[in-house]
């Protein structure tokens, strides 16, 4: 799977995916309004909104991008109907030959882990038949509970063709907490990162691993090292303009090649009309604003590669 | 919130929580057929199969017992059809009157898990509407992002009345790949204790914390550790029965009055009926084995209090 993420960034020269990650409060009026009168302030009502929203934004980016990633916590709010919507952004991207990666951030003891696997990477056997849960190509994997939470991920990722991302350093102010604490003179998130070359070594696909590793941007002299640690392991980097990481400060996480590293986007890509930057496109060309912000930000990132 | 599970642990005299985590291999012949005749070999005939399984159950040992675990796991691997009878569970185990436990691992950026903890223990804005997406009572996290992660979890503990479990030692034999690794002499499930107890303070409820931690039955000599680091700290205990953890190693994780835990068993009382203890039930009256099953374990555990 991972090379054929790495495929679609080498044609759309954009090393960068859109975090499909609406709030109610990034949705335009209009939108909202529309979906208010359809189906009441309900949580249908709410998840409709998100839908007509993601998919403006995917249908005026899909053709720059290679991937995007829907962060799950953002339809799970809204239960059972915010879900279907995840399902619905999950088919309408892959539809439109978009690399989806789940942000799911799922991770459990072994044949708990087996199940999160099977039902967003995998087939479940149902009777005589086998059928697929949420189906998207990767998703995000913490690593807490260590290898036996970690390999059903591998296994599915094996039989399936499907790759993960697993939290090596994230990029949030309190990541430091517990990732950053010296076991044996090395932060924890370095032994974390063997560990995701020793998961990687049993899942290689052509030049690179389908078990990627999650490394923020906001930290650059730590993304350096860890590079060093991880040669063939894809970095999937959050933190990317509204979270506060730059251009240059993503440049470590790259190989000397120009691979290695997806940098994620979110709020400032899906958000953009809300920008100053921006606004001049307002409310109703929202798409257009999103569009406009994708091509600023590959600019950006490929200029320091 | 852990007020009120307390009360209901000391009027049915048994700390102990079922672990409603189904998998199509555990449920009687008869209840497979009936939901596959109905709806198929689908999505939806597996997930209405969980359902009249979980319902047996639930049936036949709701008086006993103070609280269940759903492992959402064991849902989502069916997609949206499988999410929507974990839902149909936990409102079905709320109206019983069972505090109800979401096995959800979830925990994530500042943003993201506030995210979480509005859809799990929550309510979500929806114009001039707050709506509940799947109100467990309490829900599990996973620590590894750092305060900023659980911190949106805590708050909404205290605005909603609700409760968590953090992660600190976990029952799976890889554990203590990273969760044991020493930092400052002192292993990191140990550092991850001293954040729960500080997480814990901004939530107190009479004489416990709505902030409560996962410490694994399968390893005894650390919990007896960390009920000592964490006083006021009610403790979730996996691992007993199917994972190996006796009653005997089950007696650190309480306190000198027989509070501060609450032992969980999945498998053991769910799949009862293939146990060789309980095969004279028969298939046909799984919910019966499991009743016995509970009784079984809660006079095992009794035993040692």
């Amino acid at each position: 799977m991972i090379s054929q993420l790495i495929e679609k960034i080498q044609k759309t020269k954009a090393p960068v995916c859109v975090g499909l990650d609406p709030m109610l409060s990034y949705i335009p009026e209009h939108i909202v309004k529309k979906a208010f009168e359809e189906y009441g302030e309900t949580l249908k009502g709410a998840s409709e909104a998100v839908w007509q929203f993601n998919k403006e934004i995917v249908d005026h980016t899909w053709d720059l991008i290679p991937a995007v990633k829907p962060q799950v916590a953002m339809y799970e709010q809204f239960g059972i109907e915010g879900l279907t919507v995840y399902k619905r952004t999950v088919d309408y991207c892959r539809e439109k030959g978009l690399v989806v990666i789940g942000d799911v951030k799922r991770g459990d003891i072994g044949s708990t882990s087996a199940a999160y696997a099977t039902g967003h990477l995998g087939h479940v056997k149902v009777g005589s038949r086998t059928l697929a849960g949420f189906d998207t190509d990767f998703i995000t994997v913490n690593p807490y509970l260590g290898t036996d939470g970690v390999k059903p991920f591998v296994d599915v990722c094996n039989q399936e063709d499907k790759g993960i991302f697993v939290l090596v350093k994230t990029s949030n102010p309190s990541s430091g907490e517990f990732q950053d604490r010296l076991i044996d003179g090395r932060p924890l998130y370095e032994l974390v990162a063997e560990k995701v070359v020793e998961w990687g070594d049993q899942s290689m696909d052509k030049g690179y691993s389908n078990v990627g590793a999650v490394v923020g941007a906001t930290y650059p002299e730590m993304s350096r090292i860890l590079r060093k640690l991880m040669p063939r392991t894809y970095f999937l980097v959050p933190g990317y303009g509204a979270q506060g990481g730059t251009a240059e400060d993503l440049r470590p996480c790259f190989n000397e090649d120009g691979l290695g590293a997806i940098v994620n986007s979110s709020r400032g890509i899906i958000a953009a009309y809300k920008q100053e930057k921006y606004k001049d496109f307002g409310p109703e060309n929202f798409g257009e604003a999103s569009r406009r912000a994708v091509m600023d930000m590959v600019a950006d990132i490929n200029r320091v590669l």
